[in-house]
């Protein structure tokens, strides 16, 4: 197994406003092709700090990726450290120095002195050309070890990596990830569900990741036991069935936009709690025009009644947080919109307007059809972000089950 | 100086799917502490890498906090590489034990064996409470050294640490940090601005964080620096004055909704390629029932002339994504709503739709009130996602600079 070791560098990663996140890119493409992170490093701005995390690095993996500390300021140290681990010289490329200059001719500036240390390469290294950005990267051989040094910016990093670092990598054969998505079941019921397919395991590794709403299943297997992998995979889809919306990373809105797009059907929306956060999950997916036209974000009573003709007495008598209201607004964005389907949302997101009777997470979704209207009560935890985001989720899902019925 | 660092343990932080964000909470609780995060680092359930990054923390930092690895199965290694790389042995408390026991009672299940383990307490460690799950923390001084294991979910890790681990840390007298927020300003911009100030800065650290269309500038300085601080804040608040939406971390959508609540006024949206994302980040504001009452995203150009009584000639000469339908649909939207002021945004989010004459990241924004109506052009670049964030930053901005002039 190759052993990779990611090191972040800069200052501002160790605030409280910035996290990295190069690494979640370069593990996926490191994974791709058969290597494992074992561990990864954020570090500041210190020679010592980075000599050390160089040396922790040759300890335990065998390709090691720096992203950051190769600007021209006196704080970039990432190249100065790993010449100091190493004990080797730098010498000034020349013509990485020339590329240097004629960038900053392009944009009608004369390159300030500082920025001739960008051009400084270790003894014994290749400089990886950055079309987005001054710094250059380095790669490096050295005991055994592949190291590359990459800029800090995600878009110099991305294209740097994928055009000039990955051909240079050394390959294992690649790990094959298979992953299931679920909305709506609980963590501890998919893993019951599960447990007759994951309790026979032998090389496949099975991991579930949870977010609130949201289950991940994760099936990790080397080539060797492809086989396995297969079945395994076949029967978790014979006892998940519909509950799975998408196989890889697609998100939820883009199955149920694939599935309105396939059926021809268009859905119209009006959501009150969750404020427009529906129609723009629908929207964030690109050739969304094509199934969604209408949403309205009634929010206060009045609107309801205006926009979606809801009659003002229902609200009286039930309160705008009912069966009855988010009956009424699937009904009324429907016939407006002259769509297939009509989907509500109306409920307390929190943290004010809670009562005994209706609590603060208790939620209506209203779909209608052509034929009838179905309304569901749900009851979300946890802050308001949460609970808007469960409600988009539970209706999401609700058109989905309905388009699959 | 205090010195702190941040180990998170788990397998799964080490995947392409999750990132460690516990560190985020806690170096912002050590900051206000004055205390200084020099490194994190994650690694995988493996015990010679537990046990390596306990030897580094020892070197470089005064307070050593981990995340994550507390659980009860044989993964969860935390304890185990603590106490090896002390050399030092754990007890069973039985306290502990019956705590565990009682919850696992209260759900209505009997205790796994499997538990046991996290009953288990390094010697000369004290045992901190989890009232959200069933691992308890750890806290143990060691080599002039304190340190603090905790569990890896952050809804057991926030109160642990604010309830229980807060209390024993050592504190320095701390640095203070005065954010400022600006929107719509290029980076380069905001720099060039402050120059007169930042350049005499003496013992006060200037940082700019810059995101799409949102800039931070952070001043940090020693207790010993206060009035350098304060005279600094001044300086840029003179020299930005209303490009500072916030001081401190408040969202754009917040300091405009503070606007309009003290104004007593009311805003009403229409939005098409943001497609609910505007009317969503108002909403997120808790209490935005208050100025905010209606919002369309009319999304074909049908849904803007049937909702919006947008004239469907307009639409035929010059395209939905234009100087007229912005105005019109401004205009449309604050008399439905009988608002102070409509909102409008009408786009090309991409990365389909786009022409020579209007490519993608074409947006026009709309501000209409009882006098008159503003339309402003835009370009942005990037991704959908992008374009459609900055439209509603722009959009914001715009509000934002009318309600203050």
């Amino acid at each position: 197994m190759i052993r990779a070791e990611i090191i972040a560098i800069g200052s501002e990663l160790l605030t409280p406003f910035r996290t990295d996140t190069n690494s979640l890119y370069l593990t996926r493409s490191l994974e791709e092709n058969g290597i494992k992170v074992v561990a990864k490093t954020v570090i500041g701005d210190e020679i010592d700090h980075l000599v050390a995390a160089f040396a922790n690095a040759f300890e335990r993996a065998d390709v090691i990726i720096c992203s950051g500390g190769l600007g021209p300021t006196i704080d970039d140290l990432t190249r100065d450290a790993l010449c100091e681990f190493l004990n080797i010289p730098m010498h000034l490329d020349p013509e990485i120095l020339h590329q240097i200059e004629e960038r900053f001719k392009f944009f009608g500036r004369k390159m300030p002195e500082t920025n001739r240390k960008q051009a400084m390469v270790p003894e014994g290294a290749t400089s990886l050309p950055n079309h987005h950005g001054s710094a250059p990267g380095i790669y490096l051989e050295a005991r055994g070890k592949q190291i590359f040094l990459l800029p800090g910016p995600p878009n110099e990093l991305d294209p740097m990596w994928q055009q000039y670092a990955l051909p240079l990598l050394r390959k294992e054969r690649p790990y094959q990830r298979k992953i299931f998505r679920i909305a709506m079941l609980p963590e501890s019921q998919v893993d019951e569900m599960l447990k007759p397919v994951t309790d026979s395991l032998r090389e496949v590794q099975y991991t579930i990741l949870a977010a609130p709403t949201e289950i991940e299943v994760h099936l990790l297997a080397p080539e060797s036991s492809a086989d396995e992998l297969i079945s395994a995979c076949a029967e978790v889809r014979s006892i998940l069935g519909n509950w799975i919306y998408a196989e890889d990373l697609e998100s939820l809105e883009a199955a149920v936009g694939k599935l309105l797009k396939q059926l021809r059907r268009k859905v119209a929306i009006a959501e009150s709690c969750t404020g427009g956060l529906l129609a723009e999950r629908i929207t964030n997916v690109s050739g969304s025009s094509n199934y969604f036209e209408y949403g309205l974000v009634p929010y206060a009573n009045e609107a309801k009644i205006k926009l979606l003709n809801v009659p003002a007495e229902l609200m009286d008598a039930h309160g705008a947080v009912s069966e009855p209201v988010a009956r009424a607004m699937a009904e009324g964005i429907r016939k407006i919109a002259n769509a297939d389907y009509g989907l509500s949302i109306t409920g307390i997101a929190g943290p004010d307007g809670g009562s005994a009777e209706k609590p603060v997470g208790t939620v209506f979704i209203g779909l209608a059809d052509a034929e009838q209207t179905v309304v569901k009560e749900y009851h979300f935890l946890g802050t308001r972000q949460r609970i808007r985001f469960s409600s988009t989720q539970a209706a999401l899902n609700l058109l989905r089950m309905k388009l699959l019925a």
